[in-house]
């Protein structure tokens, strides 16, 4: 990869960049200009030009610098979409059932900018895959080590780092023991270890105990730790505020808090400023980050996009566009939030949409902009005259896209069954719903209606 | 790709199936038992056990046939996004330049049911790589053989044909001589039949004329050649009905007429439907061919999507669903249309699911519906009992998505500036519009605002 | 009414008529300066200078200098909202019941300038009152007498005229004979003919055929004749197209022909455009009336917005502005039509708007105009600043404006039965439907949503 | 009028009942059975029988024995919709210069089953009728007397009482000492007093302690006071709670407190429920009343509909169905409220399906309910089948009405420009704004588009 992109002519990429730096000098930075801009915009590094791994600046040092750190985006979501990963259990067997899938996609993240390789381990603890079937062929250890190898690959291949992650598990739902639940995600860490991971992430928590338990877990080796839930500005479920939350996982030892999942990018970037101000306000000390979703979610109820009747097989129309990732970009920066990336839904053009956005702030375009002309430009080579006339920002940045859609209303009212941990309807189950299960949950559903 | 498959349990796999068939089972057509369908899924067959390339059925002996031919989906737009391919310009330099993405995404397709693995070669006529400036780092050849390549390598993982495609030149648009323009697909042509592909296809012409020029110059090769425009039911942009086209590409040696791109599901259909009763009632005989937009375009006028204000970047919300493409096949099919696909927007899992819409009638599943259960059966496996309670085809299939844009409407205005071929506004260009160029273009567009 | 008016002081209403001018002349007629319109309007004279019933210039004179007339708004749906007609039965038995409110109806669209009052008789035959049960306490004739008497009174009060009209019948859609049905309309013109109205209107019918008999009874007066048909561009429900519809009419006799009801202005002034060019195109001659809907009802099939789920109880979001209304008036008058009304959901508001519309090329602003600054600009007045700026055509005529209602969507899916005169479910009868009779209506109902 | 009524068959009237209460037994209310309704529901009763004015029950009376009282709808925008009331000054010259207009309206909210009629003196307070240049023909007292006298007239023909009213000044927002602001109410007071109107209302204050001083003036009557501000959930304009707002009400001497205008009826119910809620904490002693605006405002800010893009002139997309109002009254009983009206938007079929809806609890149904069959009953005699099949609870309940407007979105960014009394953009001028006052807050306005 990196060998084809080096053998383009420098000249004509040069050229391009000049042009992108000249559009992208007309962004909201007050005080910018296009000269002291024009030199600043380096390509994505290739690969042979690239310090060894563990070499690389970590994830704390950057932000301690003051450097915007860029996520990647939602693996889940994407690989359902490409084939690979099933709607339901959403368990990462592809990892070591079909690694060219899943290293394709890092590779898209990082040509996006991403400066962050997530291994593609969410829903990876045994008791997930054991609950869900998918154990049959891979065990829990074999996902998570084939999802390293495939993040640190990749990571190499730019100035990216690997984080290792966790996520909740069936477990803490089904009401087993701080010392059961934490023996999960020991498992896992093993692994990260073994394969020498840059940092750690405990994310896609609901409560916010279960999270203070992982980061307990993960602080254990040493290694930087974020912690992320997956709540909104109403709280973890049990009804801890968000600002409550930040202060408990600080306290536990999280280098880094935040957000991802479940809510859309104004709904999270409002969440984690909650956050900020509340850790801040107690006096403490942390970065924080955001990795929403890609969908607009302004209907939700406490437990996110789970609860909108468009889950997860109908969300095409509320799927956000480069543009709107732009906004958001900008509004997460504007908080103070500088671990920016996204979660399910978020494909490599929104990431390189948060990047072109932050350019001006970063002094660095990504590899694939060169396929991308900032604000529409590219529509100046565009066959028809009336597509000519939108290659500039402010036709896109006004725009209110249509959903093709009228039939279908904007908004949805959200399911919410208003049960959490501890209540049986949420105990796990090994095996899949019966259809005697299934049938009151349907009666239920339709009730409602 | 084909080994990892193979090695997994056929126990589960049939198991599986089992549930699928069961669930398949409850579709619309009549007289479908579960017994009679139990036995008929068989997997997509690994590479190993396929025929050598050239000994498999031809297009025509399948259609011929009566059976149901499943394309591939839109390589331009999911690229773009992926970050392959540059929007404004659309070349397919990606084929030499990125490879390994052209072919991943060949694979999902692949995995996903399509039959025919289109080459990656739209719009990559000489005078179009030239027109654009993308031809500096490879030649039209250079591409095209490359994308010959890729196709061929998938398509024997599998039983997919390769067709070699050609789509409308600028040099038309640009008024062009018969003899010019037939020159340039001559070039396209000489590498497809160097890479022996396996049918070939005149695909993306606004107007009739320039695909009969087209179909011409491929019939020469002896393939089977497929002729298909992108026009809605107003018409070619010279205002010739979709019957007469269709009568006029038949007789200009078409073995297959259709349309695609440019509108969407529904509207496609209904142009198709418009050509084949034009067809047999000429007393003609072809074969029909639809792969439409993956968007909803109810909006769009005689130019399609192109003149939405939405095109290219803010098209997001009206992507169709995996139950609007259930509906669409079953449309398709009930016209009559035997080679049903897609164009820009189509992902893998929009192909799958008209695979599995169709698999009562074809008695195949594909290789990817091993991560998907039909009418969201698989979320029978997820944890919250209220997504338990969507597991179910009425679920789906009544759902009205929300776009979650109240801000949004549900259709736009589309630009009808009324030009085309012959309009000194559409003569092409080589280098990119400049901005003295650019602003008339800006100003006759916010004035229409 | 005349006298509390004209007590008004002079110099105030001059002040206000100037500025009304001045605005008005920012319109879209080309040619059009504040110098030459500054003299042209007169308010609406009071009644003791109005010429005495009978003398003043009737339906055809007008018409045949050029002038525009203008049609008066919907008296069912109106006075269903103020509580004096059921929805169902829909009869105008008020007339008689509560004259207070119908004259007071009557008043409003006379001052807001129409030149025309319509006896409230719609659905007043004999056979329709009593097949809907309302016969008791009224007979049809005192229904009639009554509404001609409250139609003239308040046409004496301004420069209107009476028009007496019949609509279509109970007995024709359950197929009774020309004798019969003709015998039904005698009925309603012979009260007519007694208080000698000024012209005639046969309205509000589905079947052209049903419009010729009438049409033929109410030629036999000698008075002027309109016939307007409740179709749309896919013309009766026979499927005689609009154009052949027209031409029916004006070989029937009469004088001038259009469509009312059943569709929103700009499907409506459309029909009446195709029967105009059809009436030309044969060589016959006759005026144009449009009297449409004040809902909006793109999503209508061949019935209208009868078959609109929303009809008749939730039609409120479809209500057109002031401002469409005066789109609506601008789009008629180019069309060529002089005889501009409305039909149901017309509020006396509406009606103003198009005058007010108009004004430029009629040099008049009714009464009701001392009460309405064009485009907003009485709102120069508010209260607040930031509604003060939205005194101006520029900031009304391009808003877009909401619904309020998230979980809605913009269009329906209207039911279409199929069923019209001739087919059993369309015989009518004297009782209300049973219960037995309703249950396998509601039955079909929900098996379609 | 009451004569009409009681002139008919009683026969006829007694069936139409027994229908009604049959229906209406399928409510929500728990415990309710056909039988134990079948004798309660008397009709409006004509005035002959009605006791002399003031022998009624008093407002106080009837809410201490908790009765529910039903409110009027709004004058000023069914005025402006009928031509006698001008947008923008707002003001209620009506009643004096067109009172045939004004009577009417009174009468159609008596027939709907209003117990109250609101004299028509919003916005009569002298400053504000010079300030708007209406005086010159009419003085205030004539205005305000004019008023009384119109609603004393109508309630006489029906049980209601006769509620005088005052509402927020120029004069305070121009920030006028207390002394001055209450030497404006006093004015209007002295002619309540002389009509003797049954209780007095201050409504329609954006600022508490105006509402106070209101309240400190109407006290010194002797008469019932209710105090309703046009507040939301976010409070007063200089950010007092709902519940502070009601606390200092009470404590100002006020009997009843509420809210009315500027909201949606979701809205006012809420911001009422806080009201009661903090009363009730506070340890105090108040009745309850709600006025909300018939359009829906999911979308409002602080100020209310004021800030929406769409008022005054474009609203009607928002205008609730009487199957809104039925789910309204019922929310508001709910919340425990029991004087429960209406205010701008409010038409006469609002109020009725306000009271059909509390049939059940009230044992009446108003005269008006002669003409509307509930739940849609009416139907059951519509020509059409399918539109019968409409007549039915169910149907009309579940409906999701479309816009007919598929190029509109369902919200809006309302206005907020954050001024409000003390901020010199709000100083009021007797004069119209002038165009060199206008040309700033046009371009303010545009800037923000």
């Amino acid at each position: 990869m990196g060998t084809s992109m080096v053998s383009q002519p420098v000249a004509r990429i040069d050229q391009g960049y000049k042009k992108l730096v000249c559009v992208l000098a007309f962004t909201r930075v007050p005080g910018l200009s296009a000269a002291t801009t024009l030199t600043l915009y380096p390509l994505g590094r290739p690969a042979k030009e690239m310090a060894p791994a563990g070499s690389k600046k970590g994830i704390l040092e950057r932000l301690d610098a003051g450097e915007i750190v860029i996520g990647d985006g939602g693996f889940v979501f994407a690989l359902e979409k490409r084939g690979y990963v099933k709607a339901g259990p959403w368990t990462p067997e592809a990892a070591a059932e079909h690694p060219e899938a899943v290293r394709q996609l890092h590779r898209e993240f990082l040509r996006a900018g991403s400066n962050v390789m997530q291994t593609f381990t969410f829903y990876a603890s045994d008791d997930k895959l054991e609950n869900r079937g998918n154990a049959v062929c891979f065990t829990g250890a074999q996902v998570n080590e084939a999802a390293c190898d495939l993040a640190r690959e990749v990571a190499n291949e730019g100035d990216a780092l690997v984080a290792g992650g966790v996520s909740q598990t069936p477990s803490y739902l089904s009401c087993k023991s701080e010392t059961e639940v934490k023996a999960i995600f020991k498992k896992q860490m093993d692994v990260f270890v073994k394969k020498n991971v840059d940092f750690l992430i405990a994310e896609y928590f609901e409560h916010v105990e279960e999270a203070e338990w992982a980061v307990h877990v993960l602080k254990e080796t040493g290694k930087p730790v974020a912690a992320s839930l997956c709540i909104g500005p109403m709280g973890d479920m049990h009804g801890v505020t968000p600002g409550e939350c930040a202060i408990r996982l600080v306290k536990a030892g999280a280098d880094i808090v935040g957000v991802n999942c479940h809510f859309d990018p104004k709904t999270c970037v409002e969440t984690v400023a909650m956050m900020k101000a509340a850790v801040e306000k107690a006096g403490l000390k942390a970065h924080f980050m955001v990795q929403p979703l890609a969908y607009h979610t302004p209907d939700c109820g406490c437990q996110g996009f789970i609860d909108l009747p468009e889950f997860p097989f109908a969300l095409e129309p509320r799927v956000l566009t480069r543009w709107d990732m732009q906004h958001y970009a900008r509004e997460a920066y504007n908080a103070g939030i500088r671990f920016i990336g996204g979660c399910c839904g978020f494909e490599p053009y929104h990431i390189r949409a948060v990047v072109e956005e932050l350019a001006p702030e970063r002094g660095i375009l990504p590899e694939g902009s060169q396929k991308h002309g900032p604000w529409g430009s590219g529509l100046e080579m565009h066959t028809k005259p009336w597509v000519r006339a939108r290659a500039r920002r402010d036709y896109w940045e006004k725009l209110k896209p249509a959903s093709g859609r009228p039939l279908c209303p904007s908004m949805s009212t959200p399911d919410s069954w208003g049960v959490t941990k501890g209540h049986p309807d949420l105990m796990q189950q090994r095996e899949a719903t019966t259809e005697d299960q299934l049938r009151p949950l349907f009666a239920k559903s339709e009730s409602k209606c």
